[in-house]
């Protein structure tokens, strides 16, 4: 869905695609999307001209017109091969519409869904720092006692875990709306929002914890806290989500600047 | 249970109970005990002086040698009248011995289901920020439109709602591991800790949010704001309780300063 | 200047100044001008009806016309008695016109200047709370050894102290920018905001250092932690300072909700 | 300085010198010394078996005996060549003895303007972000306006400028006090945990602002948040800094464990 020029304002996209005899074309530019250089179908968010309507489309990798260039000098989630994206007059058949992000609501839902997703993410990563954390903390002596027996290291190991548990709890109970169809869209962005945030507290406590290991990914937590960044603003920045969430509770919205006039 | 002297050291106390014919004489002083002063009965917490252990008794109000004095000048829970009690060869009789707490694992029992209550009560006080917020932000305009519309004020809002969502989870799940018995000392001091830090960070938010008008008790807000720091400190402060937490997760206690030699 | 409808946006006051024979009548309401009810002169800011222009009067106490009622139910700055004003007519003679406010510019002087003041005033409740710390933490012993020995309470007030240094560099940068007329109203609103902000951190650690006895005005700082709120707000709030700030140095206003369309 | 198993513990070092005719001979490992791979000459500091005072020995590189090993894998500061240096048995010549690092004080003293040095390299990272932001800012638009209007990205710019600025001149006080050789340690320590801290803070902020752009180092931010934990945690840690400020402040050092008995 993200271009070059529009991210959090993802409505203003300006991939179009136009319709010809057995499907349609699409023209334009893409960032971010993961793996894309490899993989064997991507699906692209682009404005129907006919319509005015944001949709998705099926593109098959290797279209014709199709160009894809790693993104390189990451320094997070570098497992994840981002790249930039190129779409210049590529044809996707009429068979290849997406049924599932047929009109703009459920492009919402979807990324609602993938909100939930990624708070899963970075408790996932907290989880992994927590442990490792412990681990060394038992592990490595300093002045005769384990890290684990000094009162400033131990106030953050359990900030950690209390950050944990709420983290947790909070995803499971969006889990629970969700497949329950009662998640509204900003339920879903205040439990991204928050949870994240929450996750990169944790994960730069840990950071702490393993002093000059931390930066270094053999001991995890520093690869961790690099990849968090990436969390904390794909799926919709913080900033973008809590104004979903406020949106919600008090009815006005403020992210486009003009919204509440 | 606390002293004049010791507060998070509660083990320490100087209160002692000396065995006489027919029930045991108090003598010690003690100091924050909530409402004492009118109470019909208070449980005192003392050392046996048989035993070395620290039982709780039960001294009735208005016992000759009880004398309680009102503590002023309070800026926090003034609802609650607290005071300084010295006890002058209280009597009691063998008959107000507290079965519940007649061992000092029944003390730490005690002071665990207390940590949940504690964590409640400022669930309670957060939540109604959060109303009050919510509510002036809506009805007070500047600029000629709500202060709800201001992005600054929207993430307030949203952090303050995210917390609330994830302090209750926390303490709903407290509760389900005290009723089937599960509950340790460490949990609920974890979960006493977080949760006031939480609601200690919403309130102070809320502060903020309604600007002059949250230095006056009238809108509820500064008043809640000055009384949680009351919950902050009680049933053990933040960093004792962080310690406990830690003393169960790392095997290892820092809170007395040679326990880990 | 601050009326019981606009606090941050000053600039739509409802108090009018009408030409009459000899002076001026001023009618309006204002709100926490501070110990006005006793105060043998107020400086009140009022829409001049010629020009619609916000210039300065100066108001005998005692006009008729002038009624003040003192603000009960403060949490914060007790020893300040704000009150609501309602000026019915009041007269101003023409030798009363506040000279050092005849235009909008001196106001926003003035208001600058006051900004170093609120500013200095928190340095100055700032290092009370760290001076009545450090003695406490020296004095008062738990577990056998004084609590300036533990870990966690020593690293706050370390904290405590580099944020007093900082903050008292900045202000006397402040001063000096000042006192050579170069300083901004940006460069006040910064230090303004920046400095009580980290005031306000600093108190909320000393008040966690003292316990319980944090809670009561007898140690100092319960008060202070209670009087700095009034500091964060008064003044212009933290996000109308930091918003003023944003104007110099990006050159775009996000105060009034329509001013960067 | 710094071994594999003693870091903030830097006094327990393992690494020996012998004294043998003509001078000493080195055994020990070490961690971290930057760019040491290919240094001409490296300071080694090593616990001489005479004195057991720790001392300053100048190694040559490429002296017999002396193996550095990269450590790969980093994820900050990768311009500097970390290395795993191995001494077995490597000569020092009596006119290679370290003049400046003869005694414990001397390393102190270099100790404490290294933590200067340290605080200025974040200070200097802080700044480069500063300006990348400010400049993304303005020029990168979302709904049709420059990120600059908002007020979420505003207050987070003004909240990196007041940090500067306290940064800077808390910054150029320490070498005020260095330059007219009155800085204590403590302050040294200060300075250096407090700026390094802010700085954290501030390029946290940075990597906020420029979203998505902020994982990749083509737009500098995100590789100064990584750089930033490298000076966050060497040179001292913030910890061990703030308690080496804390016994200068209380006269109670509680770095070590049993210290405070």
């Amino acid at each position: 869905m993200t271009e070059p020029e529009y991210g959090s304002d993802a409505s203003s996209l300006n991939t179009v695609a136009r319709k010809v005899p057995g499907g349609c074309v699409l023209n334009g530019r893409k960032r971010w999307p993961g793996n894309s250089s490899f993989a064997d179908v991507l699906v692209v968010f682009a404005r129907n001209t006919s319509t005015n309507q944001v949709n998705g489309f099926i593109v098959n990798g290797g279209s014709p017109g199709l160009k894809t260039s790693k993104i390189e000098n990451k320094v997070s989630m570098r497992i994840v091969q981002n790249c930039d994206i190129e779409l210049e007059n590529v044809f996707v058949s009429a068979d290849d519409l997406c049924q599932f992000f047929s009109g703009s609501c459920e492009c919402m839902q979807s990324l609602a869904f993938s909100r939930v997703m990624a708070a899963w993410v970075s408790i996932g990563i907290a989880v992994g720092v927590y442990d490792a954390c412990q681990r060394y903390l038992g592990e490595r002596k300093q002045f005769g006692v384990p890290l684990a027996a000094f009162q400033l290291n131990q106030e953050k190991l359990v900030r950690m875990l209390g950050n944990i548990q709420a983290m947790w709890l909070l995803g499971w109970r969006l889990c629970k709306l969700h497949s329950s169809s009662k998640m509204t869209i900003g339920q879903a962005s205040l439990g991204k929002a928050w949870i994240t945030k929450q996750a990169r507290e944790t994960v730069a406590l840990g950071r702490e914890l393993l002093g000059g290991n931390g930066i270094v990914t053999d001991f995890h937590v520093g690869k961790a806290f690099c990849d968090m960044e990436t969390v904390y603003t794909y799926e919709g920045s913080y900033e973008v989500n809590a104004l979903i969430v406020a949106w919600e509770i008090t009815g006005i919205s403020s992210i486009r600047p003009t919204s509440w006039l």
